[in-house]
């Protein structure tokens, strides 16, 4: 099997986001599908790991979020790079929450969708949900990004527990621990901090 | 709740087919996804109506493919705008088999994958079958085709029975009643053929 031919499929990059008994969070997933138009219905894969997916099994409701071109690293590492079991992801940052409470961020976000979760699909390292929308408004009207922008023009690598995550081959250079990230040089200079998830020297090790 | 806020997704083109008990049949969906990469997963929403659900159901297998943007309208119109049930979609242009002998269009197509069905969800209007893939190759290097591509520089419409589907607003012109696309003109010429499913005069609509 040539796993390359999976780059070919293309995605756009949402921020989904749950509450179960006060406990906020959320996490980058590149898998929100529309699947049928009446009543209009969404899936969304989420690692088993990602405790977005146990606030989401608890509670049987999500948000998500469709990120824009002109949404931050910063942003996309504060979600996809960290864990909410250690982290509040949404502590000092600016967000909304929609009719059910799930909190939101709007800044730089293409459309929000509020779903009730109807049924759920065990595909192995994820969970599919399914979820029915309650509510959908357009919050700004610049491109949305793909995940083949995030990519190349952003320079983003692609989280452990994505779907599509790869392996990547024998590379040079030094790999952040937490996001993945290479950087192709010899030595890393002593105030290095990581392009994406602006994590400091000390996590990278040498390949 | 604002549908508009659905067209934010972003999605690729694909053309799925089944063969089961020697009647090959293939469909355009825009929802072939990711779901898992150890063991490599994609998920594939088909509409109940369609013969291709019928015979993935059947079969417990499909290939996908991935549209580039070179790929013609023509096909488009004919695996997406027609029904297998009438004609035999894979007659008269040139196809290849894989490995489970189901048909695939290799021209000007991004990517193949081959799928064994290993668990399905009734999603509403859709299915939703998950597939194992046991195969995948690379077949082209151009630029995969978007949905966002499809309906800004194809042109092309959304048929009715695609997940992404909206009823459009009250335009003037004449619909086609095979594909849905609207020719927004006062008088159609007598030797008018649609442009997208290139379907004769006749089966026009005023609206």
């Amino acid at each position: 099997m040539d796993s390359s031919a999976l780059y070919k499929l293309s995605y756009g990059l949402h921020l989904i986001s749950s509450v179960s008994e006060g406990k906020d969070n959320g996490c980058i997933i590149n898998t929100l599908t529309q699947v049928t138009s009446s009543p209009a219905r969404l899936t969304a894969a989420v690692n088993k790991d990602n405790f977005t997916a146990e606030l989401i099994a608890r509670s049987g409701q999500f948000a998500a979020t469709v990120l824009t071109e002109a949404t931050e690293m910063d942003l996309i590492a504060r979600f996809g790079f960290q864990s909410g079991r250690e982290v509040d992801k949404f502590n000092g940052i600016s967000f909304a929450r929609d009719l059910r409470g799930i909190p939101y961020v709007e800044e730089t976000m293409a459309a929000v969708f509020s779903c009730k979760v109807i049924d759920r699909l065990d595909v192995g390292s994820h969970l599919l949900f399914l979820g029915e929308i309650e509510e959908a408004k357009v919050l700004d009207n610049q491109p949305p990004m793909t995940y083949a922008y995030y990519h190349t023009v952003k320079k983003g690598t692609t989280p452990k527990n994505a779907p599509s995550y790869q392996e990547a081959p024998a590379q040079r250079g030094f790999r952040c621990t937490v996001c993945g990230h290479i950087e192709p040089v010899d030595t890393l200079l002593q105030d290095f901090i990581c392009p994406v998830c602006k994590q400091p020297r000390d996590v990278f090790v040498k390949l």
